[in-house]
């Protein structure tokens, strides 16, 4: 499986990084593994990411950014933040399930790579907390809401529903009723951010 | 390291289940293992526990009854419901860090035997959403809070909190500003749980 350099996009590398990463898992795999899968030197690879590390954290941000992309629609859209807010929370959770029933391999791999990789998860958790001060923001401009600090409420809803889409809960997410709890608990978390009289 | 068997008594046995556990792991210990470090023949394990997987439930139980136990004295107090309601999580959270923290090999060990034993654990969190589910019934009989199922508000609270306090999420525990986080998240649902006028 030749490749002419000309073409090798650093697209095309991350493809095959991934391919490699669900093959061998985050421990094995090497940029040589990578280059060989491609058909090219391994400087070839470097020439696109100057070291393992840069691989590795551009596998596992292209990776979290599919999770986090589509969110944005739903985040700037229209309609009630509290609606806004409910759907994009089950998106989060039913894309997260999804991934790991559909590709549970590498999911797998995934998750321990993101382990090893705390800035770019951190990061991810940002992008994803901000989206939903967007949608508290929002909220908070109709009069749907009261939250004094936004980007704090955010922070705090992502994390109140850590259930329903960290990784480390996917052996639940199996369970009979998770759409049901996550009803219950999203519902709370709404009620917390409805306007209230200040008395 | 032998002993009489007349003063044989099944929390002897646990106290040595579990530090046979620590050392060997869920999947390695045994009966006979646990039998051996008592000085006795595995038929006086068995005279009070009928099976190895009764005696694994058992150690499971009384662990999991050391994090539940000490919060029913919080459930039950005196005060206002959304100050227990602070407190209880609070307990949780810490009593659950201070054990990983202070033995986490045991603790490691713990969460592996307890992913065999749902039916355990399943009826761990329902003892806790319980206990949250009297703490949101008292405060709703105050006037405090508005909540039309405590038991379900009860689960929600529990579930929307388990970054906290799940063992799946321990490598989060050492954060810092996990303490502010929780707050955070607590006083959202404080908020949720809290009265509001009907309109």
């Amino acid at each position: 499986m030749s490749t002419d350099p000309g073409t090798l996009s650093a697209e095309r590398i991350l493809d095959t990084a991934e391919e490699v990463l669900r093959r061998f898992g985050p421990a094995k795999a090497t940029v040589l593994d990578v280059a060989r899968a491609l058909g090219v030197s391994h400087g070839s690879v470097y020439r696109h990411f100057p070291s393992k590390a840069a691989l590795r954290a551009a596998v596992a941000e292209r990776w979290l950014a599919r999770v986090s992309t589509p969110l944005v629609e739903i985040a700037t859209g229209e309609g009630p933040a509290a609606d806004r807010l409910r759907r994009w929370l089950r998106e989060l959770s039913r894309s997260k399930r999804r991934i790991a029933r559909e590709d549970p391999e590498l999911f797998d791999n995934f998750q321990r790579l993101a382990a090893q990789l705390e800035d770019v998860v951190a990061t991810h958790l940002e992008v994803l907390a901000g989206q939903l001060a967007v949608i508290v923001a929002d909220g908070v401009a109709a009069g749907e809401f009261t939250a004094a600090d936004p980007a704090l409420a955010g922070r705090a809803v992502l994390q109140a529903t850590a259930r329903f889409h960290h990784p480390a809960h996917v052996s639940e997410w199996t369970e009979p009723g998770l759409e049901d709890d996550m009803a219950a608990v999203v519902a709370l978390l709404i009620d917390g951010l409805r306007t209230r009289p200040a008395g």
